[in-house]
């Protein structure tokens, strides 16, 4: 399944007025920062969140459902509260007090399950279906990706003399799926860490395929299997995939803060890793942008 | 003393290619943050900081030196650095071994001298004209208000639409005074702390005049007086002048990493802690922006 420019199009017109035009930096001569991270609820989810919710024929009196107790949980519950739509958030059991908590204060209601994540998402599924409330995916649905896209149009809009390439951070593949779609003339790299390399494994294998997810980057990046959308935009668009080291990511992140007191998440710091791992190399004159996509991190080890 | 419109377009000219031009957000509707705290070095000193070298007729051998642990000592030796300038900042002994470690690292050479920071600058005063070397003044200076001002003729550009009023945080008055003769259509706002009121002070006292300095934001506007520029230009143009609690500021840097997932300093927080907590009211409809000029700061805090 691909999703088109013409889909994220649409998804940009719902989103007017609910999301944050985040600012684009210039790093470097040829390198600039689009600054996602400060979206409404820390990430770029909270595009596709609304997306989900404004594109449905009607919205069921249950409200939404969302599994996530990562950057999708906060998206949905923010994006509901926003609308006035009840939201009820699946959480493995194991999910920290402090994510729980957060979830609550955006007004979701929290449900812990299960041990691991993909018992919370069975039991958000299951809970959707005996209430009919609309099951919001954190990455792999259409409309998710659509509005997640939107912040490709925006680089459109922001760099108007043009880029060549953008550097994401894939986990699941909500965020490059929509960005492919937005940007057919541009390439767009995909960057895993080795520990958590969904895409990669897929491109790899010829379908989408499980994956161990360990390491720094997990609590964003750790989708097991890349979404369905994400491998076969990947495919249609030859999208190259790189891999970068748990190091090589610790120390983008860290330099994100002492070189421009940008504080980021792990898996942001991911795709600026690839730069300065050497894992993805510029050619001469290449203009490169990359995607800091989220920051629901603990600052405390940037001190 | 006061500085033109042309000078900070002179300034901005020398300054081309040597800073960052940082990024605007749009934060609400009638509300922008010009993002500054991601200029090199942490700061916008060092925007004043390249312009007062380079605007020197000729650079003597000794290079420059400067007085300050915070801000302007290390704005001093990053552009002296990418200058290929030798630098000397002056601190008092007692200034924390990570600050004197980051000159260190900026490739100045740190003299330590003294219980504060007025025997630090009196020692760098001394050297200066024992060396020849060109000392770099933290505020006081025209062409450190002229190359701090360049930033406002960004906003000019980047807000085409036009703003009414910038709210900016003073310490010694080396970026107020800048944002004032870069925008003389422009409301500019002073704030302060409560407990760290120069500008404030010596408005009600007709002249520059001393006061006591302490709170949360001491570290960045802890200017025991105003600078004389900054003092004759908010009196030519009659700058409002508002105050901020301690807590206010705590508040307010809270608030920005809680919903925008900006990490500033304390001092910078100040600016916004006017609008949050009622120390500045906008008029409806009235355009504001606020100066997020710097992020030298140790965000464990936030976590």
């Amino acid at each position: 399944m691909t999703i088109e420019t013409s889909d994220v199009r649409a998804a940009s017109s719902l989103l007017a007025g609910r999301v944050r035009r985040t600012p684009v930096m210039r790093a470097d001569e040829n390198l600039w920062f689009k600054l996602e991270q400060v979206q409404h609820a820390g990430s770029f989810k909270t595009r596709g969140m609304f997306n989900q919710i404004l594109a449905a024929p009607s919205l069921p009196e249950a409200g939404i459902v969302a599994a996530s107790g990562g950057n999708a949980g906060l998206a949905a519950a923010y994006a509901a509260r926003e609308l006035g739509v009840p939201a009820e958030v699946f959480v493995p059991e194991t999910a920290p007090a402090v994510k729980v908590a957060k979830l609550g204060k955006l007004g979701a209601r929290v449900v812990q399950v299960g041990n691991e994540y993909a018992e919370a998402y069975a039991a958000a599924l299951v809970a959707a279906q005996s209430s009919g409330a609309l099951f919001c995916h954190a990455y792999d649905d259409p409309f998710m990706v659509a509005g997640n896209g939107t912040l490709g149009l925006e680089l459109l809009d922001q760099l108007p003399s043009g880029f060549d390439t953008v550097l994401v951070a894939v986990g699941g593949g909500g965020l490059i799926a929509g960005v492919i779609a937005a940007l057919p003339g541009v390439r767009v790299v995909a960057v895993e860490p080795i520990n958590a390399s969904a895409l990669h494994s897929a491109l790899a294998a010829g379908q989408p395929v499980d994956v161990p997810v360990s390491g720094v980057a997990a609590d964003s990046l750790g989708a097991r299997r890349v979404g369905r959308i994400a491998y076969d935009m990947a495919v249609a668009f030859q999208t190259p995939s790189v891999l970068v080291e748990d190091q090589a990511i610790v120390d983008a992140r860290r330099h994100l803060w002492d070189d421009y007191r940008l504080a980021v998440e792990h898996g942001t710091a991911a795709a600026y890793a690839a730069l300065t791992s050497g894992a993805y190399v510029p050619a001469p004159g290449e203009r490169v942008v990359v995607l800091l996509c989220g920051a629901n991190t603990n600052p405390a080890d940037l001190a």
